[in-house]
């Protein structure tokens, strides 16, 4: 199943549609492009060829290229033979079906159908196909010529061999193809659940504001923070995905929407399209307060722990002393402990400590110092000048377990360890996945070694004291890993 | 936004409507009243009328009060301009957003709408309207007269100015009112529904009948039992209440309907006015069997631990030892313990004691002594007589964790606490929105302070290890308050 | 209420009503057989003839039993008066109403109707009629001739009186009548739920096989492993019980279908009917791998523990020593350990044993020396040999907590001790029910006295640390026993 000089139909001339036919004709395929709107692909034709003139214009491509690209996109007026199908229409389980009954009558035995949907079962879609084992998902991401994704989609009768030919062909594009067994979400929508689901929950306990969660994930090297993502896809859109995951996953907790996004969906503050969601637009988010910096004195000052928490910590501040032995990290100002969040409260902590001396938690600092959050155990002038001197921007907030970077990283490599547990993905599918899907700065399995598992362990098991149920309940898969 | 003098418009002129229309006019508005069904605004007025002369005759009030407040109400023939509208139509979404449509074409700009809606979100009723910062719950409870409760709603959109006018007017007409945030079931109808699950939950275990049920919480100072009062209602409306706050609430399984429910509902067995619920009727709730006295000799009679309960019984036994240093509470009476339940079952604890000598758990008395509900370890003779000498008549159940009362009360008070937590009310609103709005003999706070929050917190932690799930988990807010 | 001589009206003449309709005619009564169908109970009348005359003509029959059994039943062209209906139609709520309605409008006031509904509540069936006392459940199960089951369901409003009559007629008739209460499954249908759930919960974590899977339940006794039996059931039928289930019972995560059936659903591949389920059709399940055996030497063997397992190990090996004392079952080759499935994993054991010796976990063995399956600790050549010589065929699979044997009997005693607590039906019941109406090689109460309650609930509460949610906790009736 070579698909090197595959010719190529493109049914659906949508956004999606006129950009595969686009990179399917730089790679040197030909290309008819069909839509069943009379007139749409010689529209989308037309407007790729503005597109590619203007990069051309740029300098960016040889007049001869965008030429050649132009010359392999044959709009069509029916529906015709090719080596491989690559459907891009509406998202609706019966006419994708319909479509495939339609062009199975059409191919030839070896021809492969590939479809683009980002939310349908494969499996289903293969349902009442004579050749269920041609059907593949082949998942681009808008914009399709910019973004490097594409899930390859089994369905449960999916031939290996053509869903190895479909990623080999989105290689030779220039594409970073992953295997992905047909689940709701596939990877990237089933692992990225939590980047949501851990800031509504936040905001329901009234842990945190909206720009506070934002600014703090921003400093984690997210390149929007949930509430402000949320609002520019949409809490429309957001929410009803929320509910048709929670919905496949047979109301499974993890997934469980929330009563503050159902509150903006209620409202109709749908987010930047209507003018409102967490933040009024134009203006976006407010400024976050940062925790005023008290002059850093101390009598005592000791960075405890080991691991890349505790080295920042001892590299900003050469002077203190350091104890590795440590079963907690983090920095020591005479009485006041300044810890990295192990999952339990300052109160707990402090709790536990002789003549119960203040704490202060922090949340992990994954990328460069900036916003960093931290709660308190009790009512008391916190030394977190510390944190502003370590280079951090210090964000209050309510003393709730994990904080906010650090809760949302675990649950997102809590998910991605069952993603890989049933099958759904290899451990470098779903690094792959998030971070050129949705540019996430590491993938999950990347974090878990640099945090360490059972780190992340301890502080699921927390959440799951606190909120009990099973939305905590630690990956078995993530569990395993530390015994 | 002062509305001392405001013309008010009522929109309804049903029981709720009627009974805000002369509340009004007592506290001397001039009232609109309108009603979409010819002539129900004139009976209306005039049922009020002859309410009103009812009450002059008996000397309650005087002629000319009655005469002004009749004076007062104006039924009309279509919506017209006021200061004031209050909506208390028919619950239903659509109709309700129609109406307001209706009314912003006619009202100035700062006029007020106020919805009655018991079950409506505020903040989706608000969708649409030009103005949604206007709209706001007042949600006053029936009879309108009598009751002294009203919530007033705020939506993601009201301005707090008008929540706070019309909160300064529900007292000036001699209310009480309580802010809340748009959320299922507002808080009475929200912390109120432990007080059926809990009973449910006992009836599914076998653990009591449902006389025993009500007679044990009557006996704890509420006016009805769930079980008489689930009849009152009727299993119909409540089942559906239920159902309609755990599909809001995603299937939270605090709020889990009940399969004893249910079948009654799938028999046709809604309660008073089927004839038959749990009882029959008219007989209602049969006697209660208290368990025989025993005479209370005893070699040894020790009244352990401190707190109200330990009081009681010393107080009741003058000539007992006193061990104020145990961490159990309760009456030993030679080698049986007679301990007031901390979520652990008489065979847990009696599995835990030396020789597993016999052991009886009994129920919280809240109340003045009467029914009390107790378990034993074993098929023994328990010296129960001993709480009867002490004043109440006992009950006998399974050895379920937590009983009946001390399940019951824990859970309001958890679901309280989750309320405050999440910015629905404030801790002083719970307490008094549950004793004016449900005549509750405390509120859930209130409670808490007596009974003691760690007490509660080991158990629900019981219930939790029994249960699982997340119905019986410790709300945050709660566990935070013992750390 | 006798109904020894009781005229007998069966309406609907499908497989189950001509069965009913037979069995009743050969145990003396005059049987008339209705059905809407024209001509449907002449046919049925018609078949049983050839059958009852094969039987015949195999000498299994007399001539005279067959002629006087046909004699007694009479196809009929409308409803007509019997002192007891036995209702075999479609199973639809509102089509049995009515003819409840049209039958009582017929009947004596002391005739008494039987439903043979398998999955409509009996409860929500008798509504409206205007002695719902007189309904009661008669389910029979498929084959009637055959099959010993009767469950005798009683609604709400059932008379016990007529509970009891059915229970005595179905005895007479060579039946075992089990009593339920109409609640989601009655019995049967309800305590064999996790023989499907953790099979399927089993392939969600990719812990085995469904060969693997098969054969091991069937070296447990079981006639048919859960996946060949999904397969013959079909995968459409079994799914929608599953859904059906979990919605009654208002998505308690004991019933939670699962997305690797939804996925045969959504693909066709129903089972047998469509020639794929797990398995193709007619090949079904291939051979399983049975781990190779090792030869069989140690310098140091010995059995550890009390119990039919330990037992069955000393028996296999006279050589070795044995320490009855030992907290754990099994057997001890030098430095490794082959204990019996606890619910920990094996390398949860093997991380708490001094230098982390490696570990072998086994099933439950509980029928005949088969397959039995092991998981190991890590990547060692674990001396399995020694299974071998105990007559077992060693099938290696994931090490997950429970097995495969060991979790699915667990669950089923947790799910039978629910029944029982919440008054479904007697312990004797449900292993009567479980035995007779879907041969199960033993009652859940049987295996709960060979196996242990302790040991149960220890693998209960090791899987629900291992899943959390609700779905694994333990029964309180069976938690109780241990107390």
């Amino acid at each position: 199943m070579n698909l090197d000089n595959a010719r190529i139909l493109v049914v659906g001339a949508g956004l999606m549609g006129a950009g595969i036919a686009q990179v399917a004709a730089q790679a040197g395929h030909a290309v008819a492009l069909f839509d069943t709107r009379a007139g749409a692909a010689d529209a989308a034709k037309a407007k790729l060829a503005t597109t590619l003139e203007g990069l051309a214009a740029k300098g960016k491509l040889t007049a001869d290229a965008v030429a050649a690209t132009l010359a392999r996109i044959t709009p069509v007026a029916a529906l015709q033979p090719a080596d491989l199908v690559i459907e891009a229409i509406v998202e609706n389980l019966d006419i994708k079906r319909a479509l495939f009954a339609e062009l199975e009558a059409l191919l030839a035995d070896d021809a492969i159908i590939a479809t683009n949907t980002s939310s349908i079962s494969v499996t289903a879609l293969a349902r009442g196909m004579k050749r269920p084992e041609r059907l593949v998902g082949m998942h681009f991401f808008n914009p399709v010529p910019l973004m490097k994704l594409v899930e390859v989609v089994s369905g449960l009768g999916t031939d290996s061999h053509v869903a190895q030919a479909i990623a080999t062909l989105a290689a030779r594009w220039g594409k970073t193809p992953v295997h992905t067994r047909s689940t709701p979400g596939f990877i990237v929508n089933r692992i990225a659940r939590p980047y949501y689901a851990e800031a509504l929950m936040l905001l329901q306990d009234q842990a945190a504001t909206p720009e506070r969660i934002d600014a703090c994930l921003r400093a984690a090297g997210f390149r929007m923070g949930p509430c402000e993502l949320m609002d520019l896809i949409g809490h429309d859109t957001n929410f009803a995905v929320t509910n048709s995951v929670f919905a496949a996953n047979f109301f499974d907790r993890r997934f469980t929407p929330s009563l503050v996004q159902q509150e903006l969906v209620d409202a109709g503050y749908l987010g930047r399209k209507t003018g409102r969601g967490f933040y009024r637009y134009p203006e976006g988010a407010p400024a976050v307060p940062v925790a005023g910096a008290d002059t850093p004195t101390a009598q005592r000052l000791v960075v405890h722990g080991h691991g890349f928490v505790a080295d920042r910590f001892a590299a900003a501040f050469p002077q203190a002393a350091r104890d590795t032995s440590s079963d907690w990290v983090g920095l020591e100002v005479d009485r006041t402990q300044l810890r990295l969040t192990d999952g339990r409260t300052a109160r707990e902590i402090a709790a536990e400590r002789e003549l119960q001396a203040p704490v202060v938690v922090f949340d992990l600092p994954l990328g460069e110092p900036s916003h960093l959050a931290y709660a308190k155990s009790g009512d008391f002038n916190a030394p977190v000048g510390w944190l502003a001197a370590a280079g951090f921007q210090p964000v209050e907030m309510v003393d709730v377990p994990g904080l906010i970077v650090a809760r949302t990283i675990a649950m997102l490599v809590n998910e991605a360890n069952d993603a890989v547990q049933q099958g759904v993905c290899s451990e470098e599918g779903a690094d792959a996945a998030m971070k050129l899907g949705v540019n996430y700065p590491a993938g999950p399995f990347e974090w878990q070694g640099r945090w360490g598992a059972a780190a992340i362990v301890a502080l699921l098991d927390r959440l799951d004291a606190y909120h009990r149920g099973e939305r905590y309940r630690v990956s078995p898969y993530l569990r395993l890993t530390t015994s």
